[in-house]
């Protein structure tokens, strides 16, 4: 175990890279000594893509994917198909739907899944406002695109009631291709832009008696 | 295969982090979206502890360890013993050393070892500087405290002989309590702390005929 550091700067940085998930103070030590021995300029650019990324970041107002911008460049983008919205659960499902390049609709990012284990409910996830985003009309179909867990599942339900009151507004879910309780993030993405495509009415999701 | 960023600055960091060594992509984007989720603060700190170390740093112009400023913490020391100079390959090695706090001398950073596979020789190291602060004066004893690997002993050799026209300096190295074959950063630091006050005469490591 190492408990002295010759310089200040130096045991800074490694006490705030071993702050990072997964990142022990031996891993945090080897990338510091790294950054040091490289172009100073390369150290540069890590340091400050950091600091404007949160500096400099927007959230979409209408979807609440990440953006450079007030709305993203899929919300304003005349080419998608506004009618249609995805849900997520964060940005990297939207990044990793994107991948697919299946899908040319819009989405809506709920910031999380409600999950009362970890004191998650529905008020702390951007469901109201997708709620008015579909009363504000023009949206033709809602795709429920949220992990195969129990929290996703549980959100899944939670957000079909609160749309149930839109007659003609279809609710569909991804196809069963994504194994039951994998994670979004861990589907290939032949799979996951096939289950795009298949896409069922929520209510045949279930075994029907 | 994550190939669409919804922002730029996103982009940026992801592509940045993906630069250090052990980091890929998928690493890369789980730390950005974790710095994008915590509390502002505490990404700047981040990025800031790393252009400071960059812009701000020295190494000692006497031992060359890094420092915060010309001369090292040990190197200006007076409680040091600055006749005894423990030798090691880099800026790492001095601080698991001083971890063992069996070492009250001072040291001398070389920044590598010999490898011709690496294209590294013997000028690339601060080999000459350690051989001028010899012949400088003051000096008694001088410890290879190198990797006992193919390398180290190479280094160990060159600087023995480099080192041989001084016929008053002791020339010792760590004691075999390292095993053969092994990286310094990872013997434990009691073996490391016994190996330093257990050291030996160089000519001694060596089996006798």
């Amino acid at each position: 175990m190492i408990d002295s550091y010759p310089s200040q700067l130096l045991q800074n940085a490694v006490d705030e890279f071993g702050k990072l998930p997964g990142v022990g103070r031996k891993t945090a030590l080897r990338l510091v000594l790294h950054l040091l021995r490289q172009d100073p300029k390369r150290s540069e650019a890590l340091g400050e893509s950091i600091i404007r990324l949160r500096h400099e970041v927007h959230y979409c107002k209408a979807c609440h994917n990440i953006s450079d911008s007030e709305t993203c460049s899929i919300c304003s983008d005349p080419r998608r198909d506004h009618r249609t919205i995805c849900v997520v659960e964060n940005v990297k499902d939207v990044m990793i739907i994107e991948s697919t390049h299946q899908f040319s609709g819009v989405y809506h990012v709920l910031g999380g899944l409600i999950s009362p284990m970890d004191g998650i409910g529905p008020s702390q996830l951007e469901i109201d406002s997708l709620v008015t985003r579909v009363r504000q009309g023009g949206v033709d179909e809602v795709i429920l695109a949220l992990s195969t867990t129990i929290e996703g599942d549980t959100t899944n339900f939670y957000i079909f009631r609160k749309l149930a009151e839109f007659a003609n507004l279809k609710i569909t879910t991804l196809a069963r291709g994504v194994s039951v309780g994998d994670e979004l993030e861990y589907t290939d993405s032949v799979t996951l832009g096939r289950s795009i495509q298949n896409r069922t009415l929520f209510t045949h999701s279930f075994p029907q008696k």
